[in-house]
């Protein structure tokens, strides 16, 4: 069922929890592909009744970012949702999420600002503001939702950390559950932005996941100093990429990791013409 | 009954939820006077169950504040719930609302900023970050106790104003109930700060109430620039009076006002040696 108001949403939310059902929400921008998938599944495998949000944040884009051309497929993104199962899909409008006429900005709008130390860093540093969006319209479906589960992807691991903190610092009555990459065959994480790709571009792309892999390899074999699995990643970078970050932090809190351990992530970010991908890997997992 | 953990009022809420049972909570820190209880009193009317919290928030004190003298009497505030029929008071330590060790800093910790139009006026030009610190304190309460009500006396007015707005923002499924102003036959507000008060002082702060009901009375007969009516407040002022200010503002975003109306609010503050009171009347109730 396709919804595009809260009241909707809350009715449904009331019934199902007056039935003592479980919730699960899976917040997305659409344009949902295999790696949303893969958290539609977690939560229809894992709880009673699944939410999917589609919803376009503005608040979480930057100016001059591609919020106009962000990619809307509603209608693949609802048939995708019916075939996984999904229960409820919301799709509101900006209007219905902030309001007819609303100004977006923090001097008429209540924000939920995760902390500095968390937002100074990695993707944060080039997108400034871009979580304190994230956080607020999270911490809005939250409450329209009630879920007892949110589903997150590792890929956005830096958004994965910092709404862990949110939802820990303001006892949010939920718990996070993180969903691994999905990569296609060739290694490059799924990720909506890919369409903007060229054919040509997407062999560029597979750097990321390369240069990922590779690090992971070499901590395997014995290597912890963290400048010396940096310096590894040159030989997969060309003229075609512009590295925008390559870090290694901790898991938890993201501080900065001169030696490397298994509480470890390797953060990359680089840009293929005017395409920003991003990717990462825990240097812990199997 | 009285508990000090988030786990044990996160038990009991469960409890009663199950039972399907409505539940009120009345935030406060302390120094429980008839002001708050009327709070818990329009609390226990309507809600099956009703939690008040005693915390003494570090956050929402700015540098120089009174965090460490502030009043607390727990024992006579428990015993103040208990005969009003309170079914949970929750009065956790610091720690537990914000983990050992925690710096409380936005460095380190997530919080809820209401709009800076709604905080760099009245209370908040003075205290800066105050209402940052009330916000994310209070949102933290909503989820740890979940309850459908909250009570808020409209003695701390602008704070009031600035809940409605966190919870409509935010999409919080609770509702805000305002209770009105409990005043000594004298006039003077009740708050937890008049205990700082001489006897001398409590005289001289009639002034507050005085200014106020003034207004409102000559509103009542016609007079409606508000320039007019900021000018009869000198007549009570002297030079025990330190005026920090007095404003006329919208009862529902605090824009200020230059022809007074029904949904007008005057808001007032003073200091008298050290002690700083504030108070506000509505022109549009009776």
């Amino acid at each position: 069922m396709l919804v595009h108001t809260i009241k909707e949403v809350r009715e449904k939310v009331k019934e199902w929890k007056t039935q003592g059902l479980t919730i699960g929400l899976v917040p997305t921008m659409g344009a949902l592909h295999a790696g949303h998938k893969s958290l539609i599944d977690k939560s229809v495998e894992k709880c009673d009744k699944t939410v999917v949000s589609v919803f376009v944040n503005p608040i979480q884009f930057c100016p001059g970012e591609d919020l106009d051309k962000y990619p809307r497929t509603l209608d693949e993104d609802e048939r995708l949702c019916n075939e996984a199962g999904v229960d409820l899909i919301f799709a509101p409008s900006p209007n219905e999420m902030y309001g007819q006429g609303h100004i977006l900005s923090n001097d008429f709008l209540t924000y939920v600002i995760p902390p500095y130390f968390y937002v100074d860093k990695l993707c944060g540093k080039s997108r400034v503001g871009h979580f304190d969006g994230v956080c607020t319209v999270v911490n809005k479906l939250f409450n329209i939702v009630q879920p007892d589960f949110g589903f997150f992807g590792e890929k956005d691991r830096q958004q994965l950390i910092i709404l862990k903190k949110m939802v820990k610092d303001l006892n949010i009555p939920i718990q996070i559950i993180p969903c691994p990459i999905v990569r296609e065959e060739s290694g490059l994480a799924l990720s909506s932005r890919n369409k903007y790709l060229s054919e040509e571009d997407k062999k560029e792309a597979l750097a990321l996941s390369k240069i990922l892999f590779n690090i992971k390899a070499c901590y395997q074999k014995g290597i912890t100093d963290c400048n010396a699995l940096y310096e590894t990643a040159f030989s997969y970078l060309n003229n075609h990429h512009s590295l925008e970050y390559l870090e290694f932090r901790d898991a938890e809190n993201l501080e900065e990791k001169t030696i490397a351990d298994n509480n470890t992530i390797v953060f990359i970010a680089l840009k293929i013409g005017n395409v920003r991908l991003i990717d990462n890997i825990s240097l812990g997992d199997l």
